[in-house]
């Protein structure tokens, strides 16, 4: 279904820099449409919200947008009024580089809680930028990363038209009714209204169900550009491309979240109601022993079940409980099944791990994502902030 | 408060033994009152609770106990029918070797889940326990250990009477609304009911405010035996001291938490409810990035707004918290304060560390514990099962 390489939709392209914030790597990014798009956008429900996020949720009420400009190294987050000004700063100048207002720009920032943004490096940096700009999503992608290990990007194609993902995250991850910073650009001409509902159905399906470390960013932004530039397309299908590229970018982060050498994909199946089977889902999928056991390999299967029956408000009959492990059955109505534990670490140690659990009390279905926890998450959020 | 070493209140003895479950070291406990004792006892809640557990509820309705026996190594969970018959046995040895009736006993077993307990070395290893029966409740603490790096017991006075605490539990450890392992002894005369509504209060404020993982326990079991050979006491000085030394149980607990080097605790003041406090607290002492944070002694004080601000159905105004580590000041009304790095640093290295956050929008307040989280966590739940 996807592109590889990642390419945009006709009007859109790219350009990212280092403007300072970091000592070199590409710390300043830009989005550009060719002409205006309609545009929705998710932000963090988090109490703290960063700077860009007040000014975002001003700047999307339009459903209008040209283009999207952030930076990473700083989140501008638990910065008082001058952090606001700031970021007001930052879409201004985007905006004069593009030739566009500033209420036509959204502005993000990515990176350590609590210190200010350097706006001058990036008032300096952004001029000319302009002239960077080119058709790999890629380098967009590229300069938005913090502890991420690569940059991410997908595109696939509805009808005539193009949508392409590109998003960053890694750690703080558990957006919950929002994501982390994830753009999706389409040409394809859909009306603001439409898209912010599709968005929605579609985040809650995919990014909504990754939790990394159960920690919500106060940075959280997914934010869909249409340009119309494709023209109409079937509005089902693209719905249907537009929440399985937000799965795969959930995946993608999952597998590259903090200190991650395993993605974990999680099912619950047959539970009393699809809220309680995203319950659960979570509850597995942020359970440290259930993270640990998949980094180690170890068969210790009846954590599955101690992760099950901790949603103690959730319908569960314990004999009714199965759950298996890459297919293979290791739990039968609520006790742990002899099995070959061979197969079992086997299937542990595989790069992609799915645990899948059916509670026999429902139809309530969910997905959820996550990782392994490993010593490389410690090492990297026990000196954060003073590397 | 405390006596040190702990003592146990008169008519207590316990005796521990290595029956075979484990490689060399004591694996089965006894704990017996030479007359029967006024109980009461609290559970997991978690939906698949270990077969001693479905039987402790039956056990306990009596209000009235003699003795309490326990085995580490096997949790006894998930083992079906076949596991409550081996429960059940087992309460019976300690009552034949005691000279009492089954339903005198209360049974914990904790260790590995999903696997059957030998119940024969139980059975054989049982015989002639009471000969070893002394006055030091570490002993017993010592038989009832699974990752404790040290055996847990504390004692205190109250009036004419002692009370003695003495606990196990290390990970797999956020008890809500019960707790890991812990026997609560006192030779006060306390009627049954009476003795429940304190422990509920007690356990309520301190051990159910704990949290090593976030992962409930399948086994955890809360009793406390009052045996009257003290005589009445005040019943508001005993509750006090009750839960003080339920507190500080925690905090040992919380202190020895897989892999753990630091005892974290958390306090929520000026919460709109204490259910909010609560709340707040508990995503604070659970968060991966607070938990990395002091681990790493990385002033990335930010961390604190998240953590409060993902409680996204709570009342918090961001402009009205502050937070304090260790008594500095490091958010000052939602925006990180300008304060000296190298102190901050210092606060976060101590062994214990007190975070504090005040939200100022009511008078609703808790206490929670926790720990740092490291490699050693990751090393040990890595290989539970195969090691």
């Amino acid at each position: 279904m996807f592109h590889a390489p990642a390419v945009f939709p006709r009007g859109f392209r790219c350009a990212s820099r280092n403007v300072g914030l970091k000592p070199s790597a590409r710390d300043l990014t830009l989005f550009v449409s060719e002409v205006e798009a309609n545009a929705a956008a998710v932000f963090t429900r988090n109490h703290f919200p960063g700077a860009p996020i007040i000014l975002g949720r001003e700047t999307i009420r339009a459903g209008r947008l040209r283009a999207v400009v952030a930076n990473s190294k700083c989140s501008n987050v638990a910065t008082g009024a001058q952090g606001v000004e700031n970021a007001r700063r930052m879409g201004a100048a985007a905006a004069a580089e593009i030739g566009t207002t500033a209420d036509r720009v959204l502005v993000s920032s990515t990176g350590v809680i609590g210190v200010q943004l350097q706006i001058e490096k990036v008032e300096a940096g952004i001029v000319g930028i302009t002239a960077d700009l080119q058709d790999d999503p890629m380098v967009g992608a590229e300069g938005i990363m913090t502890t991420d290990t690569h940059p991410k990007a997908l595109s696939a194609t509805v009808g005539n038209a193009t949508i392409t993902w590109v998003a960053k995250g890694s750690g703080m991850i558990e957006p919950n009714m929002a994501t982390m910073l994830a753009y999706i650009f389409t040409d394809a001409a859909i009306e603001a209204a439409v898209l912010d509902a599709m968005l929605r159905r579609a985040v809650d399906a995919s990014f909504n169900m990754l939790s990394v470390d159960t920690d919500t960013s106060t940075s959280d932004t997914c934010a869909i550009l249409a340009n119309g530039l494709a023209g109409a397309v079937d509005l089902a299908e693209f719905e249907r491309v537009l929440t399985a590229g937000c799965v795969r970018m959930t995946e993608i982060l999952a597998r590259d979240g903090e200190g991650a050498q395993h993605l974990l994909r999680v099912t619950v199946r047959q539970a009393s109601t699809q809220a309680e089977a995203k319950r659960i889902a979570k509850a597995i999928v942020n359970s440290p022993l259930i993270k640990t056991m998949v980094h180690g390999a170890d068969p210790n299967v009846g954590r599955i079940l101690m992760a099950v029956g901790k949603c103690t408000d959730c319908t569960i009959h314990p004999t009714s409980t199965d759950a298996w492990i890459n297919g293979f059955a290791v739990v039968k109505g609520g006790a742990r099944m002899v099995f070959d534990e061979a197969t079992v670490r086997s299937a542990l140690a595989a790069e992609v791990v799915d645990l899948e659990v059916a509670l026999g009390v429902g139809t309530g279905y969910a997905q959820a994502w996550g990782c392994d926890l490993t010593k490389g998450y410690i090492e990297e959020n026990a000196s954060y902030y003073s590397s």
